[in-house]
């Protein structure tokens, strides 16, 4: 006998959460075509050369790489933006642009186990390509609230910024060298906190003290907790780094301050921040970028996040494509729903089970499990004629409502008995219209 | 500049296609939950020793396997039973049987690519887990039935047969001992003829050529694009069958019997045929075996097939799970209802487009495409104001029923018009919930 063992960083999803991670998916798909954003799938496979592209960081550690069966280097994808550049090189005679495609798929990266991190896990990828207008970035931003306006989530922050702002600020006070593995410093504030970012930007980069909380200042992060400038106080603060800022900064402004203006006039500003912090770890975002928060679970990290680039198929393609877009975080908004008990896992999704007195009447279960299946009513039989209690058992054990039980007599007039196990009310000699009407609850 | 080239044998999924997908998918879905199937998981990569079990067949060759970072010996799953058998016995104590589960996902091949087959390919597979009663298997039969009205397709045919009817029938006759290989070889009837079956089973298998139009004589075909006996007759030849064979032969019609009798009396007999030359060619199936075929698409192959198997978890597990299921296959049943015209590829699924004519009017704009999302209605806004004409050509390109048309005037009454594209009729001045109503044709 084989040991039926999983692979360590991998993970079986059992009904109870697959239904929750189904629904979750559901509606995010509702709100990327409400938008006019299109699928797209790409292959798990891909040559290693597409997915390292220059390579040399830490992802060529990561990905699962092989020889396969005619001895070329192939890789499994472990993001589904790389994947997108070679798709939209390779296709690009296909396309309309702007493009908007989403991309729902499982990615691979087999690094270490820890803290709960898969080595197989879901990306929920959205993107505008070939656009520079700053109006898909605000479609953007816009597409994230119905996002969580679908998923029946009220309580969330999203953290607005624009990269070239401390670029332009970093240029300025003379750090132009050091500005990645300066953001990349910024981007861990909230888990190293305030002082822990001026520690590692002196220990580590070598900048004075000084300059140190200089940066931290402009940062405007009053407390650790803190997701960012609020209301009024975003237009006041924009136009102070405009009086500050050189031409660069000043763009970044204008184009924050435009796009807050229309938040503003949506009236739905409250939703957004601009936190001058947030940073994003990746290298390749040029403009606006965005991290989103739930309030009283900030802990569980950024739950959507994004930004702007200038040249997704820079590696591919002579054609110069900029584009906007981020990703859901499909499980950590699974797990984080669960903690909030706003997601309970349910063993079963059906809405009636017609109980087996008699195969002789399969016939007749059957038929009446037809009609409500065409209404659109989740309808089991019990297979074996077992003892009705028994049959009760099944019922409670699967969480079913309402149960339909028709003997011979019932099934002679063409009527049914059905029981609602919730609030233990039977009603007798129904029809199944009657029926229908009752489960449906009209 | 790396060449975007795609894997040989894989390919990407564009807008156009994967609407389409994911529609037929959502239809199986449904078809699916509505029989009270539930959802669940597995990883792609498993330890190799689970997906090869004993091994030794053409599987061993085909799989991608490898090694991981650990030094495991990995592979990519090929098909989802074996892994559903792995995860049943992993997992028993979680689930509740009789266990009804769906899994729709991608497996890996690195088999010849030649006829349109690639190595990467969706599967969609449901079973029934952990009952022995021919109503579980009456209950595929339906589901598959259901599965095929969701997809509006009406002109199929279900071949029904019995592994033991023609293992009793070869015992009967000696031939007990080549079983496996005969089943193999009438497995190909549809594809080289009776006569080519009469060749193989006299020159590979060894078998006079009396012997052999015996065996071909008890499959009841006449014309090799005969698609198995229907209605009356199926009883007829169930009672012959019951007179020659022998006690296992005779249980096997005995449950035949019952199902096509339970088919008649749901007045949906014409959706089924008694096959006695459907065979399967995997061993594993020990009771009912089905193939559903498109009546004037023979030559695509089955899009639906399945059985009976007795120990799904033998190699894994001493609990014996007996089990009943089948498989749509995807990728086909697109090629098919592409082939019919049934499915259109289409460029866009938005329902309405909103011009934009001036950028101090695009919170405008945004907020009647959130009012009409909300009503789910698909709604893109154009980033830029071009020139109007170039935006009608947007429409055009996307394939987009109605256009939004508003400008400073509009805005200050809160009004819009509306034009329809296809019939070229333009109405102005309407309110958004009068545009609503509009595109929702009510």
């Amino acid at each position: 006998m084989i040991e039926p063992k999983i692979l360590k960083g991998f993970k079986d999803t059992l009904p109870e959460i697959m239904i929750i991670k189904k629904k979750l998916i559901k509606k995010l798909e509702k709100t990327f075509e409400n938008f006019g954003f299109l699928p797209i799938d790409t292959p798990a496979l891909e040559y290693t050369e597409i997915l390292l592209g220059k390579g040399g960081g830490e992802t060529d550690k990561q990905i699962y790489r092989f020889r396969d069966h005619g001895g070329r280097d192939v890789a499994l994808r472990y993001d589904l933006t790389v994947p997108l550049a070679r798709f939209v090189a390779a296709n690009y005679n296909e396309l309309i642009f702007p493009f908007k495609r989403y991309h729902i798929a499982p990615v691979w990266r087999g690094e270490n186990t820890q803290k709960g991190r898969y080595r197989e896990f879901y990306q929920c990828d959205f993107d505008i390509l070939g656009e520079n207008s700053i109006n898909a970035d605000l479609e953007i931003l816009l597409l994230i609230k119905n996002g969580f306006d679908q998923l029946n989530i009220s309580d969330y922050t999203i953290n607005i910024n624009h990269r070239k702002l401390l670029y332009s600020f970093l240029e300025q006070i003379g750090f132009q060298d050091n500005s990645i593995k300066i953001l990349r410093t910024i981007d861990k504030i909230y888990k190293i906190g305030k002082d822990g970012v001026i520690k590692e930007l002196v220990d580590n980069i070598k900048i004075s003290l000084k300059d140190a909380e200089n940066i931290i200042n402009f940062l405007n992060i009053d407390k650790e907790e803190d997701l960012g400038i609020r209301e009024e106080k975003i237009f006041e603060t924009l136009d102070n780094f405009k009086n500050i800022l050189t031409d660069t900064g000043k763009k970044a402004v204008e184009e924050l301050t435009n796009i807050f203006n229309n938040l503003k006039k949506l009236n739905i500003l409250k939703y957004f921040t601009f936190n001058p912090a947030i940073t994003r770890g990746l290298d390749y975002y040029t403009g606006i970028v965005f991290e989103s928060f739930i309030n009283d679970r900030i802990e569980f990290g950024s739950v959507c996040s994004g930004g702007r680039y200038d040249n997704l198929t820079r590696l591919y393609s002579k054609n110069i494509i900029t584009g906007v877009g981020g990703s859901f975080g499909l499980d950590r908004l699974i797990a984080l729903l669960e903690s909030k008990n706003i997601l309970k896992p349910r063993k079963s999704i059906t809405d009636v089970i017609i109980f087996n007195l008699d195969n002789n009447l399969l016939y007749y279960y059957n038929k009446a499990a037809n009609i409500l299946r065409k209404n659109d009513i989740k309808t089991e039989i019990i297979f074996e004629p077992k003892k009705i209690v028994n049959q009760f058992k099944i019922a409670e054990k699967k969480g079913i409502e309402y149960v339909i039980i028709a003997g011979e007599e019932e099934a002679n007039q063409e009527r049914f008995n059905l029981k609602n196990i919730k609030i233990q009310e039977e009603k007798k000699n129904l029809t199944i219209q009657e029926i229908i009407k009752i489960i449906k609850g009209k």
